[in-house]
């Protein structure tokens, strides 16, 4: 099988992977694209110790069965189906259920455990494949991912309309949670790097958060979202978000942080950590429109050229990288 | 006026404190006892940059007007009464409401702007003053700041009964928090360096935290509490509660902390500041001996020694040192 290798920082193009092998409830797609992520990147500097293939977003056509060809994106991560979890048991105290996506046995779509969709083919359990809705390309239901996580933050916090938010970062991900946290009735800010990235899509500017600035009780966020992976990012927020107001942490590519917590404290903040989410709203929001992705494609390089396609994702400004699977 | 000053690294007993002049609704207490706590510890690392009378946990007697003379504790945060936040018009995201306690132009009783209560008077709002309700001793009375900010932790969480919580640290705070969690109805184990600190008290022991450990799904916790000020002890807690779970910030002594965030991120953990809490649930509680307090009474040292008593209350293993301002 053809497909990208990351392993020991490296990340090249193979042409002699072993085919895969499914086992029972699993499905085969033949992958069209897949996108180069943050996470993909932080694998390469040693996150989570995967070494295989990589590649967690993707879109493809079902490989065989009655509905072969169809159209189909995928959630990324495989659970047991038989763990309290997986049963939707568990309640935790901050809300909401838990589900296969904390399942503690769970293999993650190139991220762990599990072969990811920069190849020709991957394997996904038939429970977490989606069918993209017509008029959603190929192009854009790789974005359905990253889009699913930035729903993510909806899933969590609730009702946030009229709240005023803040989302710090300009990059892939902070452009998607801007534009779904303005759809959800949010007053968006967007501090960042690139103000050339369009206001009317993400909401408005807000240039860079000052290190020095001490904002007013009026000019502080009932909401910020933390999208750069920079702890001095994260540091900032503290100051910019009201008494007991949430800060949400939607990267884990700030590894290791030194921080000052004592303003968590004394504002009695809430730091809430956020990760994959729900497809369905993500995959009806590229359908309706209501999230624009298309500019967001820097460019579309072929699988042969995976590590030029890392390279070129990891350059600050550049925004979706996809691979051309076919 | 005699009284306790802390500046420059130092706190010592002098003779010569000018007089208080108190301002519009504010009252004069004349003060019995004070605690000292480990933010008094904190402010001589040079926390919040303090200088002046230092104290902020303590019970005395009203020095004039028609009810001197009764036994009063008070809340420290002293609001300017007037903005949105101590109107209540201020709703956070995170549920509840705003009140003084988070006021921006807020003084704070030995802490910011304001002189303390290691002196043999102080000063605040009668606004903020409580009565001690019968039957609780003045010594138990100094509990009741740290005892409310142990409830604080309640008013943030809402219903936790039938939920297993694990409490960081066997100090004077965690040994309050503890106690707090049972009595709302929560399965506490307390981690801690003093096994011989009574379980029956406080819950059942769990030892202390093995750094390696990786506990199971049964074996993780729905909460835990923060309450040694310590950044590596924070770290493990993120190995301790379930996915989704929920970490409690009760200390801003651990001023920078080295943290690797991405267990926050992957388990999606809720980190919730919690700081000062209401009066009324502690004061019942010291009433009907639901919480606990006279056996975490180290020594009571004589204004005169303010010194003494700090050193004695930073050395590991002892309690609540009081200081008799009489």
């Amino acid at each position: 099988m053809d497909g990208a290798w990351l392993e020991g920082g490296q990340v090249r193009f193979r042409t002699d992977l072993p085919a895969l092998v499914s086992t029972q409830g699993e499905r085969r797609v033949k992958v069209l694209f897949a996108g180069v992520c943050a996470t993909d990147l932080a694998l390469l500097d040693g996150y989570m110790g995967f070494a295989g293939v990589p590649g967690h977003e993707f879109v493809g056509r079902l490989a065989d069965g009655p509905d072969a060809g169809a159209l189909v994106t995928g959630e990324i991560n495989a659970a047991c189906g038989v763990c309290p979890i997986c049963l939707g048991e568990e309640r935790p105290l901050s809300g909401g259920a838990l589900d296969g996506r904390h399942c503690g046995s769970r293999s993650v779509l190139g991220i762990l455990g599990r072969q990811g969709a920069m190849a020709s083919e991957l394997l996904l359990p038939s429970a977490n494949l989606r069918a993209v809705p017509a008029g959603v390309s190929p192009e854009q239901a790789t974005f359905a991912e990253p889009l699913a996580a930035a729903f993510e933050v909806l899933e969590q916090l609730g009702e946030v309309r009229g709240r005023r938010a803040l989302v710090a970062g300009d990059g892939r991900l902070g452009l998607l949670i801007a534009q779904v946290l303005r759809e959800a009735g949010c007053s968006v800010d967007l501090a960042g790097h690139h103000p050339e990235r369009t206001p009317a899509e993400v909401g408005e500017r807000c240039g860079l958060l000052d290190a020095a600035a001490t904002p007013t009780l009026a000019e502080r966020y009932d909401l910020a979202v933390e999208a750069t992976g920079r702890p001095e990012v994260l540091q900032r927020l503290f100051a910019w978000v009201r008494p007991r107001g949430t800060v949400v942490l939607k990267t884990t590519s700030a590894s290791r942080a030194s921080l000052d917590l004592a303003p968590v404290v004394v504002d009695e903040l809430t730091l809430l950590g956020s990760r994959c989410g729900p497809f369905e709203p993500a995959l009806a929001a590229l359908a309706s429109g209501a999230v624009q992705v298309d500019s967001m494609i820097h460019a579309t390089l072929p699988l042969g050229e995976v590590d030029q396609a890392f390279a070129l994702a990891a350059r600050p400004g550049v925004l979706k990288v996809l691979i051309d699977c076919r």
